[in-house]
């Protein structure tokens, strides 16, 4: 099961995979082309092709229904003069018979020179990013992330919208503050977007529907390892719509750990006015049960708020009702441009993962410090496993290409660490009845916690196998280990 | 809501979208590219590409099942060297997200440069021209209009088919007989081809499955806009099987009212020997009723007839059991030519929609007078409706999209007036339980008939509003206006 | 019903459509395009394309779900420079409406240059093939033939594997000794690769599943077309795993009719170490029923036999779990190189079929002495029919398009004939109910057997119709010919 991903190759499965840097050389790139191509902003003539000389192939593989995201990739990859393959339905055709998509992606990356996945399952982008020799794109991965549409959502925050005549000098992310309206738990659009807002800077304030708040898992990586601080709202303002402000610290791009909310910069935070309202719709494929919550509809009257004054309206589209259609025509609505804009941004992300003109993302420095953690790794059927059934890992027809991979991250709970699932990131922190013991598979002992990982010598991590509970444990036989952990021999 | 189409776009929904001298136009241009790839009629040399240097893309957006239009589209679009991408299934994809077509087009249109759009609505490609900035054409939406199929079939027509060598010359359509068998209700197909052949004053000779005539609407355009009068045959022929005739007067292209079936040249008209014979098959998908009424089959014998010595046979395709297999090897059979001919057809439309090669629509003066009518505008919710329950404004996903909007045609009808929806071109006259009435929501008062719409000042017109009756009026608490009409003040 | 196919186009619906030295013509070029593009055996390095100056179109007609196939058609069309257009659910468009599959190749044709067709039904790329003025590809039809798999399969079969840095050099087929293991019934891949293993020289070892054995007609084939001797294994070896062996005889290409399996060259075919180990999925969807057999899995225990220390480990993918992953890092493990080799070698056909480069088939010789047979011909409601209820000659739409065709195959059974569907090429022998009579439908009499047919004079041959035996031909009021057969006058 090695991958067989040579070094330069590089895949942008997460917003996490890019730095900071290369995020702006995308952006700069993207201007380029959108001047080539007439601004949509500005006029509606019709858009020449910028052949760049290539006859690279794109590849969609869509195992879930999108029009508005694979035709901007199509559209982007012919605009640049590369040509495209389709499966817009993978589901109905190998998979039916049974197929893996570890395969489909050793077979799909000898047909073509990059590839975008769109699939139900979280973590599926990066699954096929480990079997795929060449670059893989996340399309969509379940609840999981949306990449390139946050590169869209971000250079529309970098344009000055509508309202000016010149719109090449960029706005500065840093200090915008970004309201967020509607289903926060299921939208991976938001994951990706709240996740490089902190990087960049901004200030998010959270608006979810009643029990769409921020996955856990979301809210503890904003604050820990991309340094926002938390702001509760209802304790000094009485506001009960607003909860929370997250509010990146003084010096950004640097990993430090947060114990809990702080409440830093109230006044500063909270009076300034926000600089665009994002709106999503409720994500009814990612629920299994069938009613939906009372969801704030974004109108002209909620506009009028003078918080909202000079606030963008942006949406990932496509939008159900939480979006009236009267603010069509207000000019601070955005979202057809946001749209519009997925075709230069993804023309600038293919230029630079193929290394068209020169440009690459390899030249780039490393401006972002994307925290490392150990990666613990198992076989499938030993020990713990991922608690999203979503994720990928859980996915009938990959059990033979997946396995249990976990990032293990330093927590404040009793034993110090929690684990992070690698394909779809969720947090598996310890609870009641779930206190991670690791058990030594050679002397059938156990000792609690998961520290026993980081001192085990390079030989023995491989006996090294993490159980649910110690009750769970001594029900496979394991006794605790009398002495501390596996030494380094 | 306001419609972001600049000035010079032209939209193809419908064929008298086109003037006769476009359509002349097109097939001027369609012959060239036509003796480029390879006559179909003559052999079977494999067509080579015919690259007028752009690289344009087009975008088919198909809510309803199709190869053949989709392709030939594709096909023509890659044959003059541009770029396609495909949405065959849109229904599956973003609109099972609950996504507007309104939505979708202006989303669409800034990742190509044309659109060509089929739909199961009536009216739907009228909707989606409103709100795009690039070209529509209409694939086929609904029972409406597929005027594009009708292009081929006039290009056909002009033809001299298979048994002559030199079909440059094309043959002239005025005067010439067309015989239509089948489902002239349903088909599309057929609804652009009739006002196509009244225009350029071809005689037509319905011979429709038995309640499958042309839809009443049709017919009356046919009379009072195309300038078709009409013969009624059985009358003095005792042939019960063709009960009438389309034939236009003398002074096609000019407007005029017709109070009803008129029997003139009948001598000529009747006599005269049939051109072409166009068949079509039961289009099952517009009825909600399973059962087929019995259907006349186009076959050898059929076409012994001396009145069909010299016609051609078309058809549109696809076949079901209507028109006979064995007449594929009759020197009259030009269907498959006429197919064939779908691909230089729509390449000279493309050509001249996205300017290629500097050749244009807007070049062209207008030389059909297609009548112009009052147009009447109300948002959805307010008075009288389509009453086409397949028309695109009651699709619910398009219900903040769509208005009511009719034109205000003269009529012989007691108020002079009735209505035609806008998107659907479905009549509305008055019945015995509706008579229309204009209410004025200002003063609560109500006019009869339409009469009170066209002495409307600019600044009153928009608290008019249509009601489907007296009764109906005074049930809301207008009362009868005792003056005559809202006058310009 | 006239077939318009011009002279020259070729189509490839049979691996038996090409001959040896076209074979290995096509190998020659896909080596030079895999030089170009990159040999995935070696590096990864990203592949550019190579614009041999076309711009063809290909149509993919895919009337069955497939990625692989499809992707790799495209990608290989792309790569020359040329263009695609797809249908890939073709029975829900135009199907749906009920349109044959001729009547959908004759109008696809004008909007293409070449076309290739995956279909659920046996033969229906024939009858595809019958109705197309342009080159047809068989990508796949029930469960009859796959060629371009086959193709690859034995151009993988060439190569050295990953073993050796120079894979230039070919291997030779002849002698090479593959064993086959799976659903040997159901995988039309299998039985287009197994035909040309014969036509090559090398030894085949079936390995089935239970009851999923070689077709009766294939195996039938095998032993009297492509002169492959059968070698009984478990009378000598008592080995109950392996049966029986293909061998072909000293003199290939030649036809020859053997009574039944012969025991030759036992010591030296039987001994020899396997040169490649060739796995198939079970088929479910060519079966009706549930329930799967017991299956050989081919893993790494498997694989330590001595016999298989230097075999290839081959599967046309998809697989299901008949083919371990631990394989997946196996040095002999070359499925994956197999896929890739898809792209290479569908450039070279298309080449050769598109007579691109100045390269065609029609240049090469016929160096393969395919049989001829006479061929027996009746309208569909005519007479014996086809007995594979799943050949396109059952399809319900087809029914005015296809006909009874039959090649008239010598054989040792009483009355020295059987029949072969020329569409699905099902072989329907004599048996106790089945005893073939041609009954002379001017005369109102019958002979035995099918001797009548080789004796008819040309103008009498269309009143000669098979019936499926003497009782049904008495039934239908013919009676015994006194005399023998209807000679020519």
């Amino acid at each position: 099961m090695a991958s067989r991903t040579p070094p330069l190759t590089r895949h942008v499965v997460s917003i996490n995979d890019l730095t900071n840097q290369e995020i702006e050389g995308i952006f700069d790139i993207a201007q380029r082309y959108l001047d080539e191509l007439g601004d949509p902003n500005l006029d509606y003539r019709i858009a020449q092709s910028t052949d760049v000389g290539s006859k690279f192939i794109l590849a969609t593989l869509f195992y879930e229904p999108s029009t508005r995201t694979r035709l901007s990739f199509e559209s982007a990859m012919l605009r640049l003069g590369g040509e495209i393959i389709t499966s817009d339905d993978p589901a109905a055709s190998s998979a039916k018979k049974g197929e893996s998509l570890a395969d489909t992606i050793r077979v799909i990356s000898n047909y073509s020179d990059i590839i975008v996945i769109r699939h139900p399952r979280d973590g599926a982008a990066k699954l096929a990013a480990e079997y795929s020799p060449i670059p893989i794109i996340n399309g969509g991965d379940g609840a999981h992330e949306h990449p390139t549409q946050t590169l869209c959502d971000l250079f529309t925050l970098t344009k000055k919208g509508k309202r000016t005549e010149n719109n090449k000098k960029p706005r500065r992310l840093e200090g915008m503050k970004v309201a967020i309206s509607g289903d926060l738990k299921g939208s991976r659009t938001i994951h990706s977007f709240v996740y490089a807002l902190a990087r960049f800077g901004a200030i998010i304030e959270p608006m979810p529907a009643a029990g769409m708040e921020l996955p856990a898992h979301v809210d503890r990586r904003l604050r820990e390892e991309f340094q926002s601080r938390t702001i509760a709202k209802n304790a000094q303002s009485g506001d009960d719509q607003i909860d929370v402000l997250y509010v990146t610290s003084d010096k950004p791009h640097q990993q430090s750990l947060f114990a809990g909310p702080e409440v830093v910069d109230y006044g500063v935070a909270i009076q300034k006015k926000v600089d665009a309202v994002y709106v999503t719709r409720f994500q009814k494929e990612r629920y299994s049960e069938e009613k939906q919550a009372p969801y704030l509809k974004i109108d002209a009257k909620f506009m009028k708020d003078a918080r909202y004054a000079d606030a963008s309206v942006m949406h990932p589209l496509p939008r159900v009702d939480e979006l009236d259609v009267d603010l069509d025509t207000d000019r601070r609505a955005v979202y057809f441009q946001q749209a519009a804009y997925g075709v230069p941004i993804r023309m600038a992300l293919i230029t630079m993962l193929l290394n068209l003109k020169n440009k690459s993302l390899q030249k780039f420095n490393d401006g972002f410090a994307k925290p490392t953690y150990f990666v613990y790794r198992q076989p499938i059927d030993r020990g713990v496993r991922c608690i999203n059934k979503n994720c990928i890992s859980h996915e009938p027809s990959e059990q033979q290409y997946v396995a249990n991979k976990f990032f293990v991250v330093p927590d404040t709970q009793p034993h110090g660490f929690r684990l992070r699932c690698l394909y779809c990131e969720t947090d598996i922190e310890e609870t009641a009845t779930r206190d991670f013991v690791v058990t030594d598979t050679t002397k059938h002992t156990y000792t609690r916690g998961l520290e026993a990982l980081h001192h085990a010598a390079p030989d023995k991590i491989k006996h090294l196998v993490i159980c649910e509970s110690e009750t769970d444990a001594q029900k496979h036989g394991f006794r605790l280990n009398p002495g501390k952990v596996a030494k380094a021999s």
